[in-house]
């Protein structure tokens, strides 16, 4: 094993640069523009450019880095072959070819939801583990998937899309990606909101705090934690769309631990006793006492895994 | 790579053994009894006596085989521990250790839904395909997961079980496992005949050829090849239930093929039909073009998985 390696997390607003040591230590972190101009053929050469010149200014030499894993808004196949990622304007992109051409430096991509999870694995929330699923709960749900300290790609690099679990068939409204009851279209930050519409809607009687006026999935757990009745309602049903899910996933690759990342998570530990409570009611004996943690590495989650993948 | 392996296939009644070559030739096939008493203490010394004389019989040096692979009906962790195995009247047994303290051969044990759907993988309905989940329909359900050619054993060795997913609201009495509303309540063959019975009842009008009479899941799937309208409800459902939880699947593992066996399955591909039919309706539009396939290994099955789990 090499001294040094970088992990890459490509946004389709600014890309986060960190350069580790290969026994995990984040040694430097720096970001750059993401330039989507162009159909986006500007990213990949500013990135080797940016470690490029790192390298340089650090004295270091190419036989030094192990690696470089970079991560990406969309799925990505074994061979690091980007299909389609509309947030970078990006088409068919072979993303390894085109980096180990301009750095001469070995380099792994994957998702950048899967790359979440192999960071909260590794150094994060579920550090100290092989088996585990990632939950991140942002405006969509993003999720990853490591089984024996690997994440999975899956077939069509779909693996770990966890979001798109049909969990319900309460909507009429079909979610992002054509299906109609997606866990995403209930558990997410808008998703929450969704539901608590559904709630005040429903129970027009009920007295909130959230009533009449526009809120936020922060208000609802806010509301929750003030001890509001509806945002209860709202909390469990929440908490049985997502528990019942991973509940259905535990039966799949039966992980260790769940971790919740992603900005709804910021709630803190009131989200996961709401997921517990109907994870346990509906998971395999075998599986019931599973562990739950919240994410730990925020917003680097992702250039730890990045880095991860390479090692 | 040696030049044999060994793959055994222990059940409750007998012990499936066979003698394989290392790419993949099944040379010679037997069974011996599952002796249960005593606690099955005599079970792995039998196998143990088996194999030793295989060897001696063909004139073979254990410097020739690459390892025994050997399944059990029952959770088997990473390590190669039983922790219970009812059928075999096992508790706790470490099966990689005594395998290996009495053939002095290198032993890998699963689970054995665990092993069929390996086998399945390697040189049956999923051959040719790295990542498969397969589904065996019998009185219960079995499952087994498979991602770039290894099987998931799972943190508590209960990856792969599948047919304990909760998938309906509509049934209050409990499953084997203790939950309610398991898939295997449903979808396997004793599921199949609560799903019929539960359609004759809510249906008291509609004519059927399974009225009256006792009923096997075999006798459904020949009613619905007949045409029969209550038994092409009945299929629907089956259909739902079992494509719906491959479509939860799929947002963990996506793999590239469904492999469907037991001993439902042998109604042939009409089975498939009915459960392509509501995969495709409810999977994340990546997973969308999965295969589907049945099982052609039978019985054999556990025998080339537990023989490959050693390769």
């Amino acid at each position: 094993m090499k001294k040094y390696c970088f992990g890459i997390d490509v946004g389709g607003t600014t890309i986060k640069c960190g350069l580790f040591s290969t026994d995990g230590n984040l040694l430097d972190k720096w970001e750059i523009t993401t330039r989507t101009e162009e159909n986006g053929v500007h990213i990949l050469p500013d990135i080797a450019a940016a470690i490029n010149q790192k390298i340089e200014d650090r004295g270091l030499t190419k036989n030094e880095i192990e690696g470089i894993g970079l991560d990406i808004p969309g799925p990505v196949n074994e061979k690091g072959v980007c299909m389609l990622a509309v947030n970078l304007h990006w088409g068919q992109v072979n993303i390894v070819r085109e980096m180990e051409k301009m750095t001469g430096i070995r380099t792994k991509a994957l998702n950048d939801a899967n790359a979440a999870a192999l960071g909260e694995c590794w150094k994060g929330g579920g550090a100290g583990h092989k088996n585990l699923i990632m939950v991140t709960l942002g405006t969509g749900i993003g999720g990853g998937v490591v089984v024996e300290g690997k994440v999975i790609a899956g077939a069509h690099g779909s693996g770990g899309e966890i979001g798109h679990v049909h969990v319900t068939e309460e909507l009429n409204e079909p979610c992002n990606c054509g299906n109609v009851g997606c866990l995403e279209q209930v558990a997410s930050a808008t998703g929450i909101v969704r539901l608590a519409k559904m709630q005040l809607d429903q129970n027009p009687d009920q007295p909130s705090v959230l009533r009449g006026k526009a809120f936020t999935a922060k208000d609802v757990w806010d509301a929750v934690k003030a001890g509001d009745e509806a945002a209860d309602a709202i909390a469990e049903k929440f908490g049985l769309y997502l528990g019942r899910a991973l509940a259905a996933f535990a039966c799949v690759t039966d992980p260790e631990i769940y971790v919740i990342g992603g900005g709804v998570s910021k709630a803190g530990n009131v989200i996961l006793d709401y997921v517990q409570k109907y994870y346990r009611q509906y998971a395999f004996p075998g599986c019931k006492d599973a562990a739950f943690a919240l994410a730990t590495l925020g917003n680097d989650a992702g250039i730890y895994g990045a880095a991860k993948v390479v090692l």
